[in-house]
């Protein structure tokens, strides 16, 4: 069962149309919500009337900021400063400012161009170097409480500024470093801002009743979801139910709160279910990835040994903070990459700008951060006459080595890894012109420390449901969890139910994030599991006879040396009558020494290898083979670690060669799938694919480790490596697109110096 | 929390229409069932037509039995003899025999006169009398595998005759008791056809998927349903899903699989999820009480002792057996009555007839036997001269003493009991003429063994969700159970919340039935919650040092000698980030050596006393005081229990005066409301109430037992020996309508003689 590409669990209901998504769901008497977004980046509110649209066909309700019934306007993971309709002041451009509830959607569509705002414009703020710029208008003018994380080392917003965060790390003695060093090479990456662009939009159903408050949501975060949503409407925990359907993808965009207290408090005041799914174009104008900018300055010695690392990262976050100052400083606490570097220091900023609220998204920051690091170890291998492998080799961590004092050792073989890389891209073979090959490395911290609890039941007839809040985004972990329960309890897949999460009845989970629930959840299962098979083995020896330790779990049945005894017959025997067996399982991360939350239960890694061809001419990169690299630790199902790598660089390849989101005057041009461009499958060189590491040296069940982050990391800097391999130009800012490398190769060349 | 009158956890859902029910419940895509009933009684099927039926507006399928996609169409609680559709057969007259699905319930209804059914007549059998003849057409050609039940202890069938089940017992020397006796009273009583008439018809929704079966279902037996829906489509238990709604009442008519399984089918054969909604006619159709008739021989010595009795009760059980076997034997175990019999044969017999099928039905059987022997003791004081109050006293059991060789002694005090009743109606006073009192008592075993488990989980604030698949029917039992986890964790009631039974989630309970809940899954509650608490005290002991034994919980915190401790705070220190405990719990019943089924973890037990005055012209009696005696234990929550006592008695006072299914050649006359009886508040006395019993004596939490049944079993003798003692004529049947009571004045009076 472990280690076997068993069927996804989910496959039936997907491939017949009979999954439920939140589309599919209908609650008896629900209404439809739409938003009035604002068409100005940064404004001041002077009145809003909203006479007209109240009296139009079909409309229940239309509500500004002040008429929503919340304790708290204000939401958000970090700081509480993102109000849930505009409070005053529009900080940009789509913010929604009014919501009108009518009885269908059409109705609330056709009312929103008679809601009537009017607004003096403020100046607008949507570069890093406006935000930064003396003087710069200040998006937030009082900073909002902080959300007690136990990981948030250092908020420091700077008051009177658009800095929303900061974080710094050093360690050594970075002068000395540098003085050190034969080769000091200092450069500035950028990264844009990308739209997740899950097939599925945001929705959220809420129903509020004498009971408390029930709502559907497309959410990755149930837990978070709850909790938030408790506070802002004054509940008990136990009042607030979130249930949630299949996901149509999530990669961060899904994560903590979105628009489900907004839905809640329209639900709270209409007194009726309220339905609000965003359109794809919506969903553009509500969340992003952070765009980064990275001076990365790195002193080395002339036999490639890296001395120095001076980090300075700005991130433009957007008009609220969401998750952004967590994501600020758990991908700059690895800002450096997996090197051995006596003298380090890093300074992180994260920065409100007019601009859409960058949240979490697959890879938490750290993709911004190792395309700057993994391109200047190719820099710095150019510069010295080094082969880029031998570079990192030189001074890659080994395992057991320290990554920052405090925090877990490093529990991979990265050189290893790297080595795999190479040899599975041909990495000595000759090139023709025009063609190169490049390789990255990286390493990301989970969440940690984290909480995940897990129940199985075993049933009378001696199959099995498994209670888990994990949330089924596509990544499998439905299957992957059921596959764990399957081979404790020795039943086949098929006989594993796994019961949807929905919080009034699943135990807790923190999240279905960074790389987490195989490995940590994955725990959880476990322990439940092995809870019912202790209590199966102690019924076995009542029923058998003998010692419950010599007895095994075998095809349905309680092994004995004295004999052999179906899981149904124990249970009759046991129970007289019906009744089943809970088993309960926990994992609880340890916040240990670590300078930085709690200690990583493990360490995402990820090594990837491309080939391209550059047609000169016309600046437009061919990737013909890409391979990547997942440590797995342990593949609980091969196919669907293949599966998790290969969509996660495909992932890659999209912001690697396409993706940006386009701002002009704080005003997004591209917000649709017409203008924004995502990978297709005609993308995808001919030859594309992943290795699986497995050293069985997770911490998860069987050795397992997390992945479905590492394979879209490396990409971007592999592919720039590998073009300045080909053509010897360097690439810099992101999207690679054929006009960027086509006036690069012009840049470079003599013909036209 | 424990013995105060907590409003109900219902009541804001229920008083502002909020609660859901089955009927709110949509289930996207779902279509409509209805259901071609014969009008025949008895008839074996020739052809059916289904061909213009198929073509009408909006009709997506016609099927009949053989169109069913089900591994076994036969299906039932004691033997599988009820076909989901006719199978070749009709045996009673409302029998389903075509199921029209359609996109409407309009179009289903219009679809219904266009199925054409040929049949051939076969003789009726409507009454004992005529299903107990010789030659008597025989319902069920051939026994029907029977369901494996402990308790079924001798399943009998006779082959080739309409007896379905037997059950005898028998101690002593019944001859010798008679023949010491000095007075041998014979009499046979009846007890009619009466039906549940919950306000909420069945329904049923199912949905098949590739996941399995989803069915939300009106039913008291989650569980069951699940296992038998489980066989009869070949899917493991992990795949049947039930999830129930409030009940709209309950009262044994939802007690096992009733309309859920052809539902399933078909939405199975549709392929889209189908609703099933029965009408009050259909439910008249569907379920009802058996029947019963009741020879009751009891010989007594001269002082009052009871020295043998020799019980024969035909149970008229109706087309198919359902549960009436063990209605039967489970009744029939206490058919001599709560009294010190050395010499006792009990001989019973259920019974086939061409009449709708009988159930489970509020007393399981008890109510009719009572009838008899506590109408018997009141003739027996009478023809001795003595007081029917010290008759009983002279004879009832005693605490401690046994009721049943091998079975659970007397667990109350039944002369305590019957004294409060006498005390409460002023037995002794003088009565005007016309006017008398009468007293009864019943003694009823529960079903055993049995097994309920829960879970119990507190969130990271504090407050806590209670997992029960217990059905909230109106009995209240949401709120006792959450009164318990309140009780045990030291908090407000509002913090506790308890979810809905949806057994994918919910851990096992047998059955919301035979008055089990309070006192066995509130077992499995205050386990659970004692789980929670231990786990607490354990962490309360590292967070404030000391003993977990020196600690106490109090109003939500942990309390030590040291200083106390915030649930919350706990929790936040401990899983370091969210997190929640999980308590199980788990009540199972012992065997034992019961010689039926298992040993009863209490009897349930009642006590009444009426006071009526009859119009001799009229033979019009009116209910003047009625007071029900509950022995409860312990009330967790008075004010329901005396809810259910007196909502138990009402019940009581139905069939007492005017319930009865009329049927006249296999064709039952009264099927609604307008010519079905049932009580009114009009009807309950000025002076009606109830007196708890709180000796602390159950083996349920805080010492409470069941109760919920009891109130209604005593009431018709109660009264009919009121009406004896006033006017001096002894009614056998019921109901005691004037007419009945009017003719037995006239027979007994010299006047006509």
């Amino acid at each position: 069962m472990i280690g076997t590409a068993a069927k996804r669990v989910d496959t039936p209901e997907k491939a017949t149309g009979r999954a439920r998504f939140i589309s599919d769901v209908i609650v008896p008497g629900m209404v439809h919500a739409k938003l009035w977004r604002s068409p100005v980046p940064h404004a001041r509110i002077i009145a809003i009337d909203t006479s007209r649209a109240r009296k139009a066909p079909g409309v229940i309700a239309v509500l500004t900021a002040k008429d929503l019934p919340v304790k708290d306007l204000y939401y958000g993971p970090a700081f509480k400063d993102q109000p849930l309709l505009a409070d005053g002041v529009i900080r940009h451009a789509g913010e929604p400012v009014v919501a009108i509830v009518a009885e269908t959607i059409a109705l609330a569509d056709a009312a929103l161009p008679l809601v009537a705002v009017e607004w003096q414009e403020l100046p607008v703020v949507d570069s890093l170097d406006a935000a930064l710029a003396p003087g710069a208008p200040v998006l937030h003018e009082r900073a909002r409480p902080a959300v007690h994380f136990r990981d948030l080392t250092s908020l420091k917003p700077i008051a009177g500024t658009n800095i929303c965060h900061q974080y710094s790390y050093a360690r050594g003695d970075l002068d000395r470093g540098f003085a050190e060093a034969d080769l000091v090479v200092e450069q500035t990456f950028t990264f844009p801002m990308v739209h997740h662009y899950s097939l599925e939009p945001h929705c959220a159903i809420a129903r509020v009743d004498p009971t408390g408050i029930t709502v559907w949501a497309s959410t990755q975060h149930p837990f978070p979801v709850r909790k938030e949503v408790a506070e802002m409407f004054g509940l008990p925990l136990a009042r607030v139910q979130v249930i949630v359907p299949y996901l149509g993808g999530a990669y961060g965009n899904k994560s903590y709160t979105k628009i489900e207290p907004l839905t809640i408090a329209l639900a709270s005041h209409v007194r009726r279910p309220v339905r609000l799914a965003l359109t794809v174009e919506e969903g553009f104008k509500t969340v992003r990835r952070a765009a980064v900018r990275y001076r990365l300055k790195t002193g080395v010695r002339r036999d490639g040994t890296l001395v120095a690392r001076d980090c300075e990262i700005y991130y433009q976050l957007g008009a609220y903070a969401d998750v952004g100052p967590r994501v600020v400083q758990k991908s700059a606490y690895t800002a450096a990459g997996p090197y051995r570097i006596p003298n380090v220091r890093i300074q992180a900023y994260g920065v409100y700008t007019n601009t859409v609220v960058s949240v979490a998204f697959r890879g938490y920051g750290v993709p911004q951060l190792t395309w700057a690091y993994e391109s200047q170890m190719d820099v710095i291998a150019e510069r010295l006459g080094l082969d880029p492998l031998e570079l990192r080799l030189k001074n890659v961590l080994a395992r057991g080595e320290v990554f920052i004092e405090g925090d877990r050792p490093v529990d991979c073989d990265y050189a290893g890894g790297l080595r795999k890389a190479a040899a599975a891209i041909g990495w000595t073979e000759p090139t023709p012109p025009r063609r190169g090959r490049g390789l990255a490395c990286t390493i990301k911290a989970p969440l940690a420390p984290s909480v995940s609890s897990a129940m199985v039941r075993l049933h009378a007839d001696g199959s099995a449901t498994l209670l888990t809040a994990t949330v089924e985004i596509g990544q499998g972990a439905r299957t992957t969890l059921s596959q764990i329960v399957a081979q404790e309890l020795a039943l086949p897949l098929d006989r594993v139910r796994i019961a949807r999460p929905e919080i009034g009845m699943s135990p807790y989970d923190q999240a279905t994030s960074a790389s987490r629930s195989t490995t940590l959840m994955g725990l959880a299962v476990l322990r439940a599991a092995r809870d019912v098979r202790d209590q199966l083995l102690a019924i076995g020896a009542r029923q058998l006879g003998g010692d419950a330790t010599a007895m095994t779990l075998h095809d349905g049945a309680i092994v004995a040396p004295a004999g052999r005894c179906r899981y149904a017959e124990a249970l009759a025997a046991h129970f007289g009558t019906g009744g089943e067996l809970i088993g309960r399982g926990t994992y609880r991360g340890e916040r240990g020494h670590a300078p930085l939350g709690g200690e990583a239960p493990f360490w995402e890694v990820g090594m990837a290898a491309a080939e391209v061809e550059v047609d000169e001419d016309t600046g437009r990169v061919k990737l013909l083979r890409y391979v990547s690299i997942a440590d797995v630790g342990k593949a609980i199902n091969p196919r669907e670690c293949e599966a998790q790598e290969e969509g996660a660089a495909m992932m890659g390849i999209g912001h690697t060669f396409f993706e940006q989101m386009v701002y002009e005057g704080g005003q997004l041009l591209n917000p649709s799938l017409i203008d924004y461009r995502v990978p297709v499958m005609g993308d995808l060189p001919d030859e594309y694919r992943s290795v699986l590491v497995e050293n069985g040296d997770g911490p998860g069940p069987y050795g397992a480790k997390g992945i479905g982050e590492s394979g879209l990391i490396p990409t971007a800097p592999a592919v720039a490596n590998a073009i300045a391999r080909a053509v010897g130009v360097r690439i810099t800012d992101l999207p690679m697109t054929p006009e960027r490398v086509w006036r690069a190769i012009q840049a470079s060349s003599p013909r036209f110096a």
